[in-house]
């Protein structure tokens, strides 16, 4: 399946969590066309809510599909991350020059990074040392509105290829669903502290036994001016440095302290 | 479903993604039934490699099963995070004083903290504020022994109880699986720099069609000392705090002082 592509231009990689038939990722393929050679590999169905899932129990299906505007695509039976790694592995001749992920339907703010496959596969990419990055919009409709998100994506992903990042770090970046005229600008912030509340939907199936939907609240108690909700908020595009090592490093002083082994 | 809890002991959460039958669990049940009263809500099947994904498309099912010591026990037919959520909403009176999750079969050292759905489960709890601990035992085999693994586990649980850990932290503890007369300690360690490397197997079904089934190699360059992987590979227990924050703090300087918006 391998294919050389062009040297001279940037090697563009564009996946997602909602399927490879999403609107959001059609105008994403369509803000990197004039950056470089796009290569589309993404689930063949929704897969919202995935976290860093990897499909170990299954095998996995990944079929060449036609696409708008011929550009080479691939949809995978598997998660967003399941992507990446097939694209890194599989798919492309070489390490891309940049991964996109997105438009997710929907915003991907403060704590939704960790439970957001968008965000997970721009993870995976980072992880493999490709500069990648998350789009979002905040609005989950089908029919969201993309065409105002193209020139901040064209100008952030612009940045990532000329400047690059510190390694280990990506970047998570939200749209607000206003008017293109009503957005301010671009805002580089910090995660939110805020969370989901949990209140699941109880049912009762036909024969009387109970289930449940996941459903919540999203609970925002961080009122700092320099996170992601309040930049949203105010009609700001949201980018957060992302990084995937995990270490509190704060904390491992705090242990050693007070711990006693 | 809730009940009401003897308010004197600690209230602890016990779950995994190995699944309610899996014998890591049924140890680390053992080593923390001294420390309080445990209640089991776990999923009822092996659910490794699930990261942080929470069940969306489908409805969740949640059962009263039978444990061993007559332990009050539930398993739940979605993810290890989705049984955390359900276990917190539905299952339990108050919030819990302790959830521990594992014991795993197999290590989730390095980066696997990010793939890990017993550490997903930790980091869930950590994220409704309940003090959280994965533990993992590197043998990822159902005969692995657990033994020695219980003084190890009660020691870092009853110092979680009596001292804590700063705000938004949590505990990832990896156990060799060697000889207890063979553990030199614990650790308190940084996330190692390592990842996996993919290798794909490509096999064709009987009607000749590919599919893939993900492998891949562990590849550690970081031969920092203050790593989990070398306590691991050194005869320690390892200790590395968790967050949930995945902020790049020291990008946001990068980005504010190179990129042109």
């Amino acid at each position: 399946m391998k294919k050389e592509y062009d040297k001279k231009r940037p090697l563009i990689l564009v996946t997602n969590d909602d399927g490879i038939t999403a609107p959001g990722m059609k105008a994403l393929v369509e803000a990197m066309m004039p950056l470089g050679h796009v290569v589309v590999v993404a689930p063949d169905k929704g897969q919202s809510g995935m976290g860093h899932a990897i499909t170990i129990h299954h095998p996995l299906r990944l079929q060449k599909v036609e696409y708008a505007y011929d550009i080479e695509a691939y949809q995978c039976s598997g998660t967003p991350v399941d992507c990446v790694k097939l694209a890194v592995d599989i798919v492309l001749h070489r390490k891309p020059d940049l991964c996109v992920s997105g438009i997710n339907h929907g915003s991907n703010s403060s704590i939704n990074v960790i439970y957001s496959g968008t965000m997970s596969a721009a993870v995976e990419a980072a992880i493999e040392g490709i500069p990648a990055i998350g789009f979002s919009l905040t609005d989950f409709r089908y029919e969201a509105h993309f065409e105002h998100s193209k020139s901040f994506i064209s100008k952030i992903a612009e940045n990532m290829l000329a400047e690059g990042m510190p390694a280990g770090t990506l970047l998570n970046v939200n749209i607000p669903s206003i008017p293109a005229t009503e957005i301010k600008g671009i805002k580089v912030c910090r995660q939110a502290n805020a969370k989901w509340v949990e209140e699941f939907d109880k049912r009762k199936d036909p024969r009387g036994q109970q289930y449940y939907w996941l459903t919540g609240r999203f609970v925002n108690k961080d009122k700092g001016e320099d996170t992601d909700e309040w930049a949203l908020a105010n009609g700001y595009v949201s980018v957060v440095p992302v990084q995937y090592d995990l270490t509190a490093h704060h904390a491992i002083t705090h242990i050693n302290e007070n711990w006693k082994f």
